[in-house]
C-alpha cells in the first residue's frame, strides 16, 4: 500500500539513552491540516504544552519526537530543552518552529543530553536527508537515504518505540487518499512511565475543524476507550496532519477508515501491554447514555480482580457484577435487571451450569477475552479494551531500577 | 484486658463450605445502642439491606455472621436465605429478628447451604450454648462452652475469616468502659471476592446519634482511607454496638480510643493484603480540603506502578508525580509548587542525589513505606493506607479457579 503523498521523513539515533533509533522527524511538503488530542495530567511535559499551541490555529507542517526519554517535570530547564528540540527540527527541515509538533517518552524527571542532541541535529543538517523530490528548499534538501532520510513510515514506528516489543502501524486508503497511523506504547504502561504516543498522516484534503471534530470522535471510541492499568500519562499525545495533496474525500468514508486504523493500533497496544497475554475486550449495552456506557465498561476492564480471573482463565463472573456494582452513583442499575455474558454464554443472571462454565473458561484461553453486560436501562453502548493483569507485569514494574 | 460487659458469643461450624468455624453470635444481654456503615456497591448483597434496616433506629441486641459465602446475586433466594439466617439466629439468642445485624463474606452467586445451617443452628439450639449470667432468658440459655459459647471475642475474630491468613482483634480502656474491636479481609481483596467485615462493641453508654456521628468520622479516617486495590466489595459492613453496662464515658476520649483501634485493624488489613509485602502510606498535606487531599492520597496509593515501584524498592518518583497528575480535575494543583517525599527524603523538585535515592531505597526496604507529597494550595491533609502490588497478588488472584 502506498503512503500519503507529499511527506518525508528523518529517523537516526542521537545518543539520547543508547545506541537505538531515539530522533525521528515527519514533515509535510506544504501547510497541513492538523488536530491534536493530548493527556489531561497535570504534570504534562513541556512538549505537549508545545504542541498544544502547534495545534491551536489547525495548522502545521511536521512533528518532531525524542523517545527514551520524556523530559517531564525537569522544571524551567525542560522547557527550554523542548524548546530548542523544536527550533532545531524545524531548521533541519526548513520550517518555522510554531509549525512543529513535538513529543517524547521514556523516564520522568531527566533532563535531555542537550549536547548530543544539538551535534546530532546539526550533523543531520550537514550530511543527512530527505529523499528528493518533497518540495523542500533546496538549502534544507538532505541526501536520500542518510541517517533513514527519504519517506519510510516503517522507520517512524520503529523510532518512537520504547519499550514496545514490536513498531505498531496501519495503513488504510480512501479514494484517492492514503492514511498512516504508527503509535508506540506498551498498554499505558512502561517501566519508566506510563506513556501513548499515536501519529496519523493522510494527503486527503480536509478542513481543520472537520478535521478535529471527527479526530476526536474516532480518539473518543478507540484510544480513550483504552486503559491498560489506571495510570495516565504525562505525555499521551495523538496528532492527525491531512496535507490534501490528494484532494477531497468522502468524509464519511475518512472517518469510517480513521477509526479501523485508529482500533487496529489500540488492539496492538493493548495485545503489546507489558506482561500482557490477553486483550480484554468490555462490551456495555442498555446504558442510560454513552458516558455511563463508557463509566461501566470501564470499571469491569481496569479491575484488578476481573484481569487475574481474565488471566487466569476463570470464569469468576462474581467479579464483573462486582465491578458493575462500584458504579454506585448510577444509581439507576438495577441489579435484578443487569445480565453479563462471558463469551457467548451467559452468567448471569441466569446460573451457569458446569458445561457452561467450562465454555466460558476455554473461551478465556483466548488471545482477545469478550466480556459483556446489559444494564435494561436504555440503549446506549460502549466497549472499552485493555488487557489481563500478570505476573510478569509486576516484574517488569518492579525489578526495573531507577 | 477485660472485655466489654453484657455480651455473649457463640461460635461454630455449619458445613457452609469446610469443617473451619463458619457462623458466629455476638449478643447483647440487653438493647444497645448501634451505628453502622455499608457497601456503596450497585450489587449489594441482602445481607447488608437487613443491616441497614436493623441499625436504622439506632437501637439492636447483636449480629450474626456467615463466613465462606457472600450469599450475594442470587436473587430472591439469597434475599429469603439472609431472612431466615436472621430469624435463626435471633431465636438461637432469643431476642427479636428485627434486632439482628447480619453479615456473609466469601464466594458470589452460590446459595447457601439451608438445610445445613437450618440443622445446624437448631442443633445449637438444643445443646450448645452461652455463658451463664448473661440475663438472657433461660429458655435460650445455652450450655456454656458448647460449640464455643460464652464471651470469647478472640473465637469471634477467627470465625469470620475466609481467607485472612491470621484473625485481626484490637483492645482498648476508656474510663469504666471497654473497647473490642474485631475485622477481617484480606486487604479489599479475596481470591473469592473483595470484601471488609469490622464489628466493634463497647459497654460504654453512649446515645445512638451521638454514636453514628463519631463512628462515621472515624470511619472515614480509617476504614474509609484503606485502599488494597480499587475494587468495591459487595459486602463492606462496619458495626459498632454500645450496649452501657460500664455507664457513660468521656466522649473525645472514646473517639480517640476507637479511632486507634480502628487504624491498627487497617493496619493489620493492610499488612494481610493478598500477596502483600509492605504497607504504603501515603499522606497529601497543604491541600485545598480535606477531599482533595483523600483524592491525591488514594491516587498515590492505588496507582500500580507506584505499588509495583513499592515492591521493587525503586524510588522512582516519577510515578508518584505522574499518580498525582492524574487528578486533573484539580485544576489548582500547580506541578512547579509540588513537593514530594519519600521517607524523610525529599524527591521532587529537588532533583535526588544518588545517596538520597540509596536512603529512599533502604526506606523502602521496610515494612511501612511512608510516601509524602504538598500540594502548597492549603492546610487541609490526608492520610491514605495500601500495600505493594506483588506477584503473589496475581498467582493468588489468577491460579483460584471457581
Amino acid at each position: 500500500m502506498n503512503d500519503p503523498q507529499g511527506y518525508s521523513t528523518i529517523t537516526a539515533n542521537l545518543g539520547v539513552k543508547d545506541d537505538t533509533t531515539d530522533f525521528c522527524v515527519v514533515v509535510s511538503d506544504r501547510p497541513t491540516a492538523v488536530a491534536g488530542v493530548f493527556t489531561r495530567s497535570r504534570f504534562a511535559g513541556p512538549s505537549v504544552t508545545l504542541s498544544r499551541s502547534v495545534v491551536a490555529d489547525g495548522m502545521a507542517r511536521g512533528v518532531v519526537v525524542i523517545s527514551k526519554n520524556a523530559n517531564v517535570a525537569n522544571g524551567a530547564v525542560g522547557a527550554a530543552d523542548a524548546a530548542e528540540l523544536q527550533s532545531l527540527a524545524a531548521g533541519l527541515v526548513g520550517v518555522e518552529a510554531t509549525e512543529m509538533v513535538v513529543a517524547s517518552t521514556g523516564v520522568i524527571g531527566r533532563v535531555y543530553p542537550m549536547a548530543r542532541i544539538r551535534d546530532g541535529i546539526t550533523g543531520l543538517t550537514a550530511g543527512a536527508g530527505l529523499a528528493a523530490g518533497t518540495g523542500l528548499a533546496a538549502g534544507t534538501g538532505l541526501a536520500a537515504g542518510t541517517a533513514g532520510g527519504g519517506c519510510d513510515f516503517d522507520a517512524v514506528a520503529r523510532a518512537i518505540m520504547t519499550t514496545d516489543t514490536h513498531p505498531k502501524i496501519e495503513r488504510a486508503v480512501v479514494g484517492d487518499a492514503t492514511i498512516v497511523g504508527v503509535a508506540k506504547g506498551v498498554g499505558m504502561i512502561e517501566p519508566d512511565m506510563a506513556t501513548l504516543l499515536t501519529f496519523f498522516f493522510t494527503d486527503a484534503a480536509i478542513e481543520a475543524p472537520t478535521l478535529d471534530a471527527l479526530f476526536r470522535r474516532v480518539v473518543d471510541r478507540t484510544f480513550n476507550a483504552l486503559s491498560i492499568d489506571t495510570d495516565t500519562s504525562t505525555s499521551d499525545s495523538a496528532v492527525v496532519f491531512a496535507n490534501g495533496a490528494a484532494g477531497t474525500v468522502d468524509l464519511t468514508a475518512f472517518e469510517e477508515a480513521l477509526g479501523e486504523i485508529a482500533l487496529a493500533l489500540v488492539l496492538q497496544i493493548a495485545a503489546d501491554g507489558e506482561g500482557a497475554t490477553r486483550v480484554i475486550e468490555t462490551t456495555v449495552t442498555g446504558a442510560r447514555d454513552a458516558a455511563q456506557a463508557k463509566r461501566v465498561a470501564k470499571a469491569i476492564v481496569n479491575s484488578p480482580l476481573v484481569k487475574t480471573a481474565v488471566h487466569g482463565a476463570d470464569p469468576n463472573w462474581g467479579r464483573v457484577v462486582m465491578a458493575i456494582g462500584k458504579c454506585h452513583d448510577d444509581t439507576d442499575i438495577d441489579p435484578d435487571a443487569v445480565r453479563v455474558w462471558i463469551g457467548d454464554d451467559e452468567m448471569y443472571p441466569t446460573p451457569a451450569t458446569p458445561e457452561v462454565l467450562d465454555r466460558a473458561s476455554a473461551h478465556m484461553l483466548g488471545e482477545r477475552v469478550l466480556i459483556r453486560a446489559d444494564l435494561a436501562i436504555g440503549d446506549a453502548a460502549f466497549t472499552a479494551y485493555g488487557c489481563d493483569l500478570t505476573d510478569g507485569y509486576v516484574r517488569i514494574n518492579a525489578d526495573y531500577t531507577t
